[in-house]
């Protein structure tokens, strides 16, 4: 583990802090939502923010206008707003149109969504491919509305689609080698905070985590609205593409459920096996999804010209769970420990792959006489020992450079680390020509690696523009 | 579909009714049973009858002697036909020789073969290897004839066998290409409605619909009789076996039972994995086989020197029902509605093969703007539409020349035509280069698929020449 | 079968009769334990005895120094010999230096090793790597002891561990070709019956057999002590290795469980399918299991730089029965019939392997008309006809020169000796190139095949050298 329990609770903990300040921000495709996402997660890590001009094109696309919004309500005869955007980020119809107009309720409820069977949710709606707008609130407050009669209402959205950017952020940590681990998380939601502020918040401590050790691959963070921001990023990297070795889509991270993996386009790609190599050492239930081309960006990443071998890391996955896509994916749903649990498995993917050397037997001729390398100890010893010493004789036995510890791993059915460690005590004891296998990531921090800095945490940043904020208790 | 229910009942009535024609006729590996036979399906499709000389050397074999039968009986001693060839095919051992006898029970019994465990069944059975002769009857008959003692028989076989030659027929329907697509269906079976009078109406079908449609393959259908048969018929045209590409032998195709595939000796051959495609996207049961070197002549098309992927599409497989190879197989057991389903499974098969193109995406660099091109329905569309919308991204995913429709349609799990249709959409919007993988076979017909010329079978035909044919009923 | 009831009977006997001839002996891994077992063994086999000094390197290990025992016991205040070697060499931990001392219990019991769970039994225990003694006996004996408080005791090990050899023998039985199969026993363990004695009478058995018989492969038997004598013996013959195809280490084989056979390093070697072939055609259940790095001499033969293709053949496996590695391990565990059948067993596996050709059918176009080269049984003959005309089919259907006899057992799921005599059938008919896979092994003997030369026991051998042997009575 890269983490003890105090670490990991830490981190839940930060995790979690962040996904609050990211949570009244409304964000979209594009606009000013996204632009203070990314300026916030600056404060943490040293991530570079590009606009892409609108009509800018990327393949089959052209960047979108941009959308911000200043304010929007529904107000009664009496002047009382009874629907009010400053209360909830999802009462708008995310990508509406501009309008002043009063109208009475049966036209006015035309451009009501609400959940009947979810009569205490707000739904999330968008509208970013035509021009239209609309309203979303809980199903109760229709009903009550809908018992007033035909009354008349007016109805503001105080909003601006226009030439501007659309807005990505990039975080890239060197490695020792040009090959290159792809992390990208979706920013475009507003106020749902599993999907995806757990999926920024893991990333972002992630980034933290590995910034701060020694490591054989660079790692470049994503962060970018969905389908359009990612295609986006790989339209302007298209000459970096083939730099990237293994990657992941982080989403949906926060919540109760078991992990879910579901597997790169290739469908047996390192990254898959190393997920899965992990996850079948962990002690929970998980679920293994073969690839199909819907979902989020890998999507994007595995479509035929791009072919990267980009798996989506994920709880419980989307559209699977009820609160999704409602206000009910909130900061209850998350919680720190599911976010720090999250983490440590991601961490331990890494440094998977980070470990992942073939090695080579430098006395491969019969089994070396451990004792006098100071490396037997007698079968029958019970627990870690006896598990340690299986380690050394696969690893001296499958260590003939056509083998990875991967490999080994998943043919002893031993747990990576255990192998790993077998490997480095071969290795001392040069009996294994030296790869360097915990040189990466497993090595001693520099620094302490849940250092997030929360005091870089502006809390006097401006949470009091309209334009992009909302409390949620209004 | 290629068909509606209303165009498979028709087709169902008429292949019962081109069976029941069939019927009477007592057909054996050689003679004019085949021969008339085979002139009766010349007014369905324009078929090649050939004739192979007695003694042509056939890789191991010889082309036999050819054997007619004109009458047969028993005769008890007061004159009276105890049993009858001109009651049932069956009654005669098929290829007995000739006979003109006097002799008691005792004698007789060693003779007459039955089923005791189906007391009122006739059985089928055949002599063609060794100069013998016997009648088949009932066990009931048998028991009856046995009560009376040991008493005189007249027994008389007006037969034949003599130098002649071995008929098979051969319809080839060109296609745009030279590759080809063999059909093959045994005809030697008397009185037998089964195996494989259902085998022949079918193919017989078939091959008329094929050939109203726009087709990429040639389809060579072959009519002969088992084992001697197929084997003639592929010594006879060694230099042409290159082009077959794929191959099925159409057998039990009439009865109530599941649709049975028996694999080809490859076991993977697209055939196989078109076959599996269709039936897995049927709502009845079915079975697949493997591939064994036993059962019809898929066994000469996969020996080792001819080696091609010929499966055997079936209902119950041979030897697999009570009424095989008896006189219960007849037009009771085969029913217009289970014809009707085989002949509606094969023409997908067909249209399986004849659109299984490999596509390209056109805009293989992250997913096309559907919407843009008209393509695009929101996610969460219940039914057809959303289904459609998964084969437009699968057929997108993997559309880089390397995957076949089948591919697409195996690992998404979409039945196929849904994915071609999707395929035609991606082509008619130019996301996709054009194969055309609708344009064969699922076109529009040029002329109704299901007219089976009924008014062609002549009623006239001698059904009185009794060296040929016999009614059930006497 | 290569035997019938009654030569398996005599079979077991006489190895059952090897065995306990075997049991009294005080093996160790070097010493004149084992070179008397291995005398033993010549009179049986013209076994070659290699000594091999000490102190010579054998790859990452030098040939330890020798040890022999001469006498040792624990001697109570009134001089009665408590524990006492000549009644068990069990009760000596297994290469225990040299020590003459008087100490009381609560010293002396700190070198004491015993199992409580099982109270009767006296445990086997080794010290070959450090400087070290102690004495097993029961643990009903020792709470006896226990309870007659802390009495004096004299300490006798009568033992010598000084510069000599290590031992090993190996006879080779020269076959046609100079491929070699490899047949692999421990001999390091003092009265142990199942462990390995059953191994070792198995083996040459085995060889003795073979002997009789003509043969395609060369078989190497090899006698060693376990680990140390594997890599000695692999070190010596490294150019030799590479005629190795085939190996198994035999072992376990005299107790009344199910045959257990651990698959080589690669996992699909034709001796991994040849075992499991004829164990699938066997009645008894059996279990596969997959190789692993521990185990026995498999090791070795299974690093990577050696990379033999030798799997494990036993009945029940190591530490897996509860009499392993105690004095339980004795001559009632290892009967002759479990015996009798792991020699069974064996003689099968090596029948495949002498057998299993590569046919070509030389009338590979469509079937051969089987009647006329006398080769056609009617279909729906019962038993072993029918079994035998289906393997007729299946070897003219796969004898394409790319098919095994094997291969084309595992697909038609017909035993080997069934398709082995099925082709040998078609090559007598010339319908197959003649590969004369019954030429080998199968052909009848030169000499009886069970012909153990029980005689050749010499009864008068000197048993009662106690620095070699005790008679388990005592």
């Amino acid at each position: 583990m890269a983490f003890n329990e105090q670490q990991l609770r830490v981190a839940g903990v930060q995790m979690y802090s962040l996904a609050s300040q990211l949570f009244p921000i409304c964000r979209s495709i594009t606009g000013n939502g996204v632009r203070d996402t990314l300026k916030l997660l600056q404060d943490l890590i040293p991530l570079k923010i590009h606009e892409v001009p609108t009509g800018t094109p990327v393949f089959d696309w052209k960047v979108p206008q941009e959308w911000n919004i200043h304010d929007a309500y529904i107000k009664d005869a009496d002047g009382n707003r009874v629907v009010e955007f400053r209360q909830s980020n999802l009462h708008i119809v995310n990508g509406s149109q501009d309008i002043q107009a009063t109208m009475c309720w049966d036209e006015l409820k035309e451009n009501l969504h609400t959940l009947p069977d979810q009569p205490d949710w707000i739904p999330y709606r968008t509208c970013f491919h035509q021009e239209d707008w609309g309203f979303c609130l809980t199903h109760n407050q229709y009903l009550e509305l809908e018992s007033l009669g035909n009354e008349q209402y007016e109805v503001c959205i105080d909003a601006t689609m226009k030439d501007g950017s659309l807005t990505y952020g990039e975080f890239f940590i060197p490695g020792e080698t040009d090959e290159e681990v792809l992390l990208s998380s979706h920013i475009c939601h507003p106020s749902l905070a599993n999907d995806n502020l757990s999926g920024i918040a893991v990333a972002t401590h992630l980034a933290q985590f590995i910034g701060t050790r020694k490591r054989r691959y660079g790692y470049r963070f994503v962060f970018a609205p969905a389908t359009i921001g990612s295609i986006t990023w790989i339209s302007q990297n298209q000459d970096q593409l083939s730099k990237i070795k293994h990657g992941l889509i982080l989403s949906l991270l926060g919540d109760a459920g078991n992990t879910t993996y579901k597997k790169t386009r290739m469908g047996n790609a390192e990254i898959d096996r190393a997920v899965q190599c992990v996850l079948s050492h962990t002690d929970a239930d998980y679920t293994i999804n073969e690839y199909e081309p819907f979902g989020y960006d890998e999507r994007q990443y595995g479509s035929p010209g791009i072919n990267l071998p980009v798996g989506c890391f994920m709880r419980t996955p989307n559209a699977q769970y009820p609160e999704y896509h409602t206000s009910a994916d909130n900061l209850d749903l998350v919680q720190p420990q599911y976010l720090a649990d999250s983490l440590d498995k991601l961490v331990q993917v890494i440094e998977l792959l980070e470990g992942n050397v073939y090695p080579q037997n430098l006395k491969p001729m019969c089994e070396p006489q451990l004792g006098k390398h100071g490396l037997y100890k007698a079968f029958g010893t019970e627990g870690n020992d006896a598990e340690f010493q299986k380690a050394i004789l696969w690893v001296l036995n499958l260590a003939d450079s056509k083998h990875s510890l991967l490999d080994i791993a998943e043919r002893s059915k031993i747990a990576f680390p255990v192998i790993r460690n077998a490997t480095d005590a071969l290795q001392d004891a040069g009996l294994i020509s030296n790869h360097n296998s915990t040189n990466y990531l497993c090595a001693a921090e520099t620094s302490s690696p849940v250092s997030i800095c929360c005091d870089a945490i502006d809390p006097c940043i401006d949470h009091n523009d309209l334009s992009t904020t909302n409390s949620t208790s209004g």
